[in-house]
């Protein structure tokens, strides 16, 4: 298959770091694929890779980083502050220069597929690759969370592939396929929780505001700092500088400017050319405008 | 020689599009060289390519197209706005990924010693790959034009490399090596020619301005607008926000706001990156955050 893919699997171990670092090698070792960026939080107790190259090496990869983790990672014993289903909690894949949405929603199916004979794991389609309305969203389809997960694989959970039975240690598995995500936070020049909080109700798509924008606005210590933290999870629907109007005219309003932007992880570089188009006013600025872009694979 | 290398001939012949088209063809005709741009000015009579590629093919290319050039373009007959010394008038080598500025001195060398043997055509060395301080700037090797050279070429202008005899043809040929230019016009929300003026002279180099960067005002018609329109010779000495910001503020001095930005040809991906970095306040946003600029060659 043609076309660079993104994976972007979610490891539900952020603490035990020999064990991740086994898992990266996992990764590494695949001919063809770069990890990108790897972010571990202990506190969540869970793990981030990114890793990208042909659609083929990448299939393999999220494949052999799934066997290697449900060896080592049991859910029986996994605490953390974020929501999770599994041992492997979330892998999406996304298409990059070359690749289209269907591809990934192809390889999705079939990872999914795969897993599901090789481990006995209930597997669920989301975003794109979502098999139903109800499962397009992360969050509607983790809300039982391993825990509470085997109650309702039988009512509301009918996986998509796999035992209709929670695996004792590997729990269940979402797969899915989806645009670039954004992760990118701006901070105030304000301690006001409640202004952050206002400004991500009024722009986040769930209360009526900017779509494929989640958005939620928290505290920051050590200087105190309220924080808008956004995914935006469609830049060619919302983008960069659209949401930064919108948060910065809100702060604005309030009398408060902003601090500083933090972006997460990585950033497509067509949402970094919008946002130095938007910038320079230039209208646009497209990737055949940058010398180096001529030379992406 | 690894690493990619940029170059951007400027040919004299900016009329006849039949002979440009065949130029650009003996570009294309190199394996390893893409065409990524390409501009024509009747006005100027004058052409600009811009191809890229592995070092060792953008070095067959150029010579490839100084040869086709000297067939089919001859000064005696050339007139245009834009000063000239040659058919073949500037070759800039620019280094890109993987590539250094030696590289591109030493291809720079080369070229203008097989160029000089092969078509007895005096060489001037500039920029990065000039001999001594006087002939770094363009401008000043420049400045006796096509016509007056003759007269100096055995007192100030003694060839790098070739003869001391103008080509009756060919004229000369300038050949260096330099970091990427950006070409970057900022357009007014007014008419006023001499506030444009002004700016440009506050922010240039050469009358003691911001390093690296030419500026100069004009009038574009219909609608009459003031415009500031620069070169930016190595944008991480003075980066487009930089420019932006010394101009902005200036305009906004004299009640006058900016209408638009225009970028003339390609920038450099670190260059954009500066710019969207700096509007969503990174502090920078270095390449290796960019998911695809893990993927140029």
């Amino acid at each position: 298959m043609p076309g660079i893919v993104e994976c972007v699997p979610n490891i539900s171990e952020g603490r035990r770091l020999d064990v991740i670092e086994g898992l990266a090698k996992v990764v590494v070792a695949t001919p063809g694929v770069r990890l990108l960026d790897r972010t571990s939080d202990p506190d969540h107790n869970r793990s981030v890779f990114t890793f990208a190259g042909e659609a083929d090496a990448v299939e393999s990869a999220a494949l052999a980083l799934i066997d290697a983790t449900y060896k080592v990672v049991d859910m029986r014993g996994h605490k953390g502050e974020h929501p999770r289903l599994g041992a492997v909690d979330v892998v999406p894949f996304v298409p990059l220069a070359g690749a289209t949405m269907a591809d990934c929603v192809a390889i999705a199916h079939r990872v999914g597929r795969v897993v599901a004979a090789r481990h006995q794991v209930p597997v669920f389609f989301y975003a794109k690759a979502a098999t139903r309305p109800e499962r397009i969203r992360l969050p509607d389809i983790r809300k039982p969370e391993y825990e509470g997960l085997a109650a309702f694989l039988e009512t509301t959970h009918v996986p998509d592939a796999g035992p209709r039975t929670l695996h004792p240690s590997a729990g269940a598995i979402v797969i899915g396929a989806r645009p670039p995500l954004i992760a990118f936070n701006i901070e105030l020049d304000s301690s006001d929780l409640k202004l952050a909080q206002r400004i991500a109700r009024e722009i986040r798509e769930s209360s009526g505001g900017l779509p494929g924008v989640q958005a939620k606005g928290f505290m920051l210590s050590d200087p105190p700092r309220a924080q808008v933290s956004m995914n935006l999870l469609d830049h060619t629907v919302t983008s960069l500088p659209q949401v930064w109007r919108e948060v910065e005219s809100r702060a604005l309003s309030a009398g408060v400017r902003i601090l500083r932007g933090e972006l997460i992880g990585l950033i497509p570089l067509d949402a970094a050319l919008a946002a130095a188009g938007n910038a320079l006013l230039l209208g646009s600025l497209p990737r055949d405008r940058v010398i180096e872009a001529h030379f992406i694979e």
